[in-house]
């Protein structure tokens, strides 16, 4: 890989974005010896982090729709410009969990926001910046709620998680929509398969995209 | 006053906002009887207080302008719904320090921020809800400086504070634009007069705009 590259992950929570996230992590080390940077969001960064305490904090019942699409977009922006953009100028590999598709999933569908008002705000905070390549790990609502359900134990429990079926329901959809507008860049990996399958299709489409090389054989 | 109204101060650092609010507040109370809600920007409740640490936190040099904008409109949104509208719709006075006149005039001209793109977030964030009265409270930027540095002993000194001689003035003729397009919202006071003087000139418009009302004699 001589040029850096910008690899993004969305789907909605309990997708098992994370642990497909680790396992192709550990799949481009063992086979390619590139150690990608990995950022998320929120957070990615000092400041990105501070955002994300307050996005996620379950005391903020108070917060606006409005103003959390606005954290979301400064998260972002920061993210990019501090985070993403320099590492890839350098010729990382660049993956983060959650991007731009998650805002207009989320916050342009789920609450009553028009979708069009947060894509401008989404532009302001982007400038155009888009990954390479997009991979949707998409599973049915009741699926995604059932393994945050399990998971209750073993993972913190945030405002987000507080939302229901119907709002999951939405953002699949709205995720899928997005899916099928940019069908170049977004890719919907079915996540109802195991974390090794759906990590070995990431894995593939890596390499048919020309951002890993195929092993020698 | 039967019906609530919102009024706010606006001008760059070193205009005396706070002390002329203080002794404004002083004379509304011993003439009219009336305690007003006095609010400020970034901040005005739990989730803005926080936002507004991010944004004041002098370890944050990285910050990007266009993070710091959406910080701004994301603290403001959280304002308007949480604080200022409830307040108003019950009858109150609504006083704010800062309010949006401030991000358009320092994201929007200071900062490399076409300022269109700053209007576009902070109507996002406002959607219209604007003051009924502003008080522009006006000092050449030399003036401005003069009085953080006296104070600095006294006052938080914060990240804003650290910005040049030229970045005060070209904020300030933002601020006087901003007056000239709206005339019949924003007043321009002379800051360089005396507390006492600057906060008479307030409380005379506020009889003027019948948001008051004029002392028996």
């Amino acid at each position: 890989m001589k040029q850096g590259k910008f690899v993004t992950l969305e789907g909605p929570d309990g997708s098992g974005k994370t642990s497909v996230l680790n396992k192709l992590l550990q799949m481009i080390n063992d086979h390619c010896g590139i150690d990608p940077v990995v950022t998320r969001e929120p957070g990615g960064n000092m400041i990105g982090e501070k955002i994300r305490e307050i996005i996620l904090d379950v005391d903020h019942t108070q917060m606006d729709p409005r103003t959390e699409a606005l954290l979301y977009a400064a998260s972002r922006r920061q993210h990019v410009v501090e985070t993403i953009r320099p590492a890839v100028e350098a010729g990382k590999l660049v993956i983060s969990d959650r991007y731009v598709d998650s805002s207009i999933a989320y916050q342009g569908t789920g609450r009553d926001i028009p979708v069009e008002l947060v894509k401008e705000i989404n532009d302001f905070a982007i400038e155009g910046y888009l990954p390479d390549v997009t991979f949707l790990i998409d599973v049915p609502a009741e699926v995604g709620l059932q393994r945050i359900k399990q998971a209750q134990g073993s993972r913190q429990y945030d405002r987000l998680d507080q939302e229901s079926l119907v709002f999951h329901e939405q953002t699949r959809e709205a995720f899928l929509r997005l899916a099928k507008d940019q069908p170049q860049r977004i890719h919907v990996i079915d996540g109802t398969k195991s974390v090794e399958e759906v990590a070995q299709t990431c894995y593939q489409l890596l390499i048919t995209h020309g951002i890993l090389e195929e092993e020698a054989t």
